[in-house]
């Protein structure tokens, strides 16, 4: 979020994508409803977000997946892109990013050319992502000119590590703060953050104050 | 093509489909134009075939791939699809179909659910097609219903063996009999047939009389 600070204050154009259709098709756990519900919250907050820290929205923009993944045209481009690219290199190209199972889906190998489709359909000049993106970014750069469309600049932010060690995690409760935890929740969650003495990595605590709360500073 | 007949003379609804985004997908050898003519072409050497020999042809209709496999709706059910079914299993079920290769296309594991969905979009009671394509309608049989939708019947024709031998290939010109060959070249490709003697099976000649000659004496 502070990157798109960031970018806003330079005054870029930002487009944030909510893969709403990704998310149904994450095993069909959430309704439509529910999804639309969701991505207007997500909109609220995150425009109230940056607003609070005197950020320019002018520029922001929200894209639902479901905009344009079902059209035609780029249907017809995910189909083109499956006749280019071999199960084996959309396996390499998922590796950090998708869940590694015994037996993946077929949708986990369509993810990342999805991923990559959305550069040229959103017409951007860069994507920017956390590192764990970096083989997806890296796809995207070789099959985009394939297909006869424009490479594109991919932009990577380090990840910062959850508050109980190891990834933060969405399904972890205490690895994160979420926006709508009370003063409370934060003080107790931070309290009960995992912190070895003498050991800078790996710390959730330190990484968030040094990537997020100084940078926040700095400005 | 008697099957078809068969069916057209009990009275059955048949559509024959064109299967056009598959064929411009196969490596992208072929453009719209020369697919639109193609498919031009079979439809009226179809229609002037069966009536030749006499077979109604009012319940005859030919359906192209693109008339719906880039709509919405189809796509949608295309990644519920990729949702549910493994590579492997997909991987399985185009196994004698599919041309088997050491780096599979992603295309190829898109193959049998493709042909799944065929039949809800076209509203078939039942699809027809060689014993070949046996492991691709247990496919469709087992996802359908996981879908929602009708499980389909299927009906299955014998592989008749190309005259030289082996199984039949478009791309082996003296391995079929073409709709346009001169009556000389029709002689000519069968005096060149691979019959071996005392050998029944794999033997094109015979098993084109069997199953396709003696089949329209018989009505």
């Amino acid at each position: 979020m502070c990157k798109i600070a960031d970018f806003l204050k330079a005054g870029c154009e930002v487009s944030v994508l909510f893969a709403n259709l990704h998310a149904y098709l994450d095993n069909m756990k959430s309704s439509w409803d529910l999804l639309e519900w969701r991505t207007q919250y997500y909109e609220t907050v995150i425009k109230a977000m940056l607003t609070s820290i005197g950020v320019p929205i002018q520029k922001l923009k929200f894209v639902k997946g479901t905009d344009y993944q079902l059209s035609r045209e780029f249907t017809l481009d995910v189909y083109r892109l499956s006749s280019m690219v071999t199960e084996h290199d959309a396996k390499k190209a998922g590796a950090e990013v998708v869940k590694q199972v015994d037996h993946p889906l077929i949708s986990s190998l369509l993810y990342p050319g999805l991923q990559a489709l959305d550069e040229e359909y959103l017409k951007v000049d860069a994507q920017f992502g956390g590192v764990d993106q970096r083989k997806i970014f890296t796809f995207a750069e070789k099959y985009l000119p394939q297909l006869g469309y424009t490479k594109r600049i991919h932009l990577m932010n380090p990840m910062v590590p959850g508050l109980s060690g190891g990834k933060m995690s969405s399904s972890e409760e205490d690895s994160k703060i979420d926006l709508l935890d009370t003063p409370e929740a934060v003080k107790k969650k931070l309290k009960r953050a995992f912190c070895e003495p003498g050991k800078v990595e790996d710390n959730g605590v330190l990484a968030f104050v040094k990537h997020v709360v100084f940078s926040l500073f700095d400005t």
